[in-house]
């Protein structure tokens, strides 16, 4: 296999402006590595940022749906539109957060009939209808994850989570962006 | 038909943070009214604040493709996912761009078949192979786009207008956004 | 973009035979231009007469199904197909019938999910049905319109119109049919 | 099984209007019975006229394409449209016009990948091109058609069969309308 | 038409090993005629083997599903894989073990639409949902079909039946394997 | 999650017959651990043997394909088919064979685009052709996978190992069947 990060030019964390250094700069402390995706963005720093702010907004909370909720969100998506990237180092954080080995593959391999609980199906049935077809969405869909409990800010959440997540799969394979090798095995004993 | 704006709450204007007020105010100004986009957005004004930025990183440019083909993109793009407020509202952008009272109409309708100049095809062409089965886009089709000189600066413009457009067309299927009645009749004497 | 108005020679209103060119110049006169439709299929008379006799079976009746909702059938179904030429036209008819000026992009842009009063989701839904995976119609698809109050003979109207337009679309895609310029802004003041 | 012609009333051969009941008669009288489609669009006398008349302008000729080459383009997309009445009807007469027992089951079972002569692909791969997904056809589809050495005329009746025959299926699939048992056994004895 | 039996070499019975040459010859026996199916996996016997202690596990049994029925579900399945050589040979077998002479063309041409009797309806239902799309497959799938009266056993030989045919039709679509002239027309006098 | 096994009945070790104890042991002893496929098709003694000897008679060789290609093929199609159990299971046997903890991953979340060698690309794409849609399945495809290097009966191995695990994955998906956690985690530290 090829073992380029990206069809399109990298730049590494001292390359990056200062706000981006030291924010990817956190990040990479905290992982241990450089996540590729900010090494591949990173030559279009303005579009970095925003996606940074992006997904800071709708990852970084708890409120409502929970982290790992979130990260469910992104890993069924991602499964459904096949991103390597993003099903293998959000899988990995869905581990860590879940403390479930198993659950992101599951979620990532076959979203659309993995067996999961009333709650996370609703999660990733609304998902999945806003992910795949989404010119079909209609009343019935936030109508029935309504049903199963999750609240508007919750669906929007879902909702947006989903979006950005479909931004970013495609960032992915106009990148054909790969993983970092720390992410395949992160949270697997469990 | 049901005449409400979105799915979810709408803010107005002047209940936006100063900076969105401003930043969207400014917007409106030039518009002649607040496009539905941001008043459905504005309940969530972080997000609101990341999409703009990633908005005008990506479509106040003319370095590479022209303005008038950033929006080509978002409308064919648009166009395949059946996103109503996207197609109406960035095809009334694009007759404005261009002087061409048709050419939003022919590749929001059919982004596919649409008799298209050659640079124009190859965008679209570009352009839709990410946005519709992106698991698929290869080497292939980042060759077929050079060849039909496209630089890989613009290469990454297309696909990085398709990836945040696959984001806004499913933030608008999720709220079910109204265009405001202007956006239909906009540059439409050509 | 190419101005051709047909991948296919086009015909001219004094080159058709008598019976055409009189019956088509009364269309034009109350339209006050030729429908590229007739220019389009006249090479072959006996087809354009056949065609004109189906379509004036079905679209020039008000009884059950009115003209508004034939021209609502035809707008959705367009749309579903990408039929850049049937949505422009037709959609311009359905505006002038219903003096909405926008429920025809509406429909023709995303029929799938567009807000539509309770009858007119029942007729668009039969609709698309017949239009997009005919094999998969069943009594179920049948007994839903019924519901929905549609008479029998209003779900034939439907799908006959549905029927018909399949060929209309196709015969567009065939021939890469232009709308005529006029098309694009009849009916867009409301 | 069901035995009912039609989910809709069917009209019998003397009950229908003198013209079509001359024209059907005929045709019932080369046959040997009624074939089903005529009894079940009798009940619209309007609709089956012109249907009838659109019929005979583009399968009772055979200048370009012959005669079983118009069928075999009825049968590879009624095919591709799992349409019963079709397949049945339209298998049998291809069978009586070539000889060949086995053709229209092959094509009607897997139009997309049976083998047949250069030509016989040629012709049913335009007619699939436009039967299936008719928005992405284009120039390189007509060219392709040519190359195989259709003319212009032969690519025109390919289309127009194919679009009037997209309309036949589905008046088929609305009225679930059974073939006769004639249709079942004719030709097959090679 | 090409009329080679399949892509790859076929052997004929007596060059098969002993065990498959008794075995496939009691076969030819009783039908008259060696099916191709077994000329043309018969140059891998071992695989051949296998293939068919698995097909007489699941087809030789009257044990809950009937033997028609077991047929049912290969005729359907194969219809909607657009598998020649399965819908030919297994249709002329449904027609011997129900004595209806259109059962098979009905669910061979469009096994979604067929009109079935419920039982029938429901098998065929269980089977495509497995065939077509089966990582949807869900509890809902399983229910459907025990509320239409499956016993488990039942819906796991449905399964199992479209699990192996599933396999098979891409056999035959690996080797383009040919229908006997004998199975088009066995059955069809009723 | 639900921790079943699978929606039917399982068997444990000790309940197989005699000649599948013997056979499943080994398999069992050289794991560590009882693969649950067995565990779940255990209630069907036949066809399991059935299932096995196929298995074996495609698998278990080194002839052409190596036994890492050949695992490719299941893991890249079940990926396709979007089936847990075989892309976790395979996987895990994919890792041990190529001693590469990645490519694994890599193809079974995105068979269609991954980046392969030469020959593993050409493998993939004729396995993916014949999984996904293979009544298009045609000499071309076959051409293909012959310009690229492979041999007839390596193409032929493809073809049934594809054949294979489609009939494998939909057992699985009947099934929902649970790959066993330790598949999860083998051949991860390269």
């Amino acid at each position: 296999m090829a073992d380029r990060v990206s069809r399109f030019p990298v730049v590494e964390l001292d390359d990056l402006p200062d706000d981006l250094r030291e924010r990817v700069g956190a990040i990479a402390e905290k992982s241990g590595f450089v996540p590729n995706i900010f090494r591949g963005l990173g030559h279009r720093p303005r579009e970095l940022r925003a996606f940074l702010d992006y997904h800071d907004a709708l990852m970084d909370s708890d409120d409502g749906l929970s982290k790992a909720e979130r990260e469910l969100v992104v890993v069924a998506t991602s499964g459904a539109n096949h991103c390597t990237y993003c099903v293998v180092a959000h899988g990995a954080i869905l581990r860590l957060r879940t403390k479930d080995p198993e659950l992101a593959d599951h979620v990532g391999i076959n979203p659309f009939g993995a067996e999961l609980s009333g709650r996370h199906r609703a999660i990733v049935d609304l998902a999945l209808a806003l992910a795949v077809d989404s010119a079909s969405f209609t009343d019935d869909d936030v109508d029935a994850a309504r049903e199963a409990g999750l609240s508007d800010d919750e669906i929007w959440d879902v909702g947006a989570i989903t979006a950005l997540f479909a931004a970013s799969n495609r960032l992915a394979h106009l990148t054909a962006l790969r993983p970092n090798p720390e992410f395949f095995t992160m949270g697997r004993s469990g």
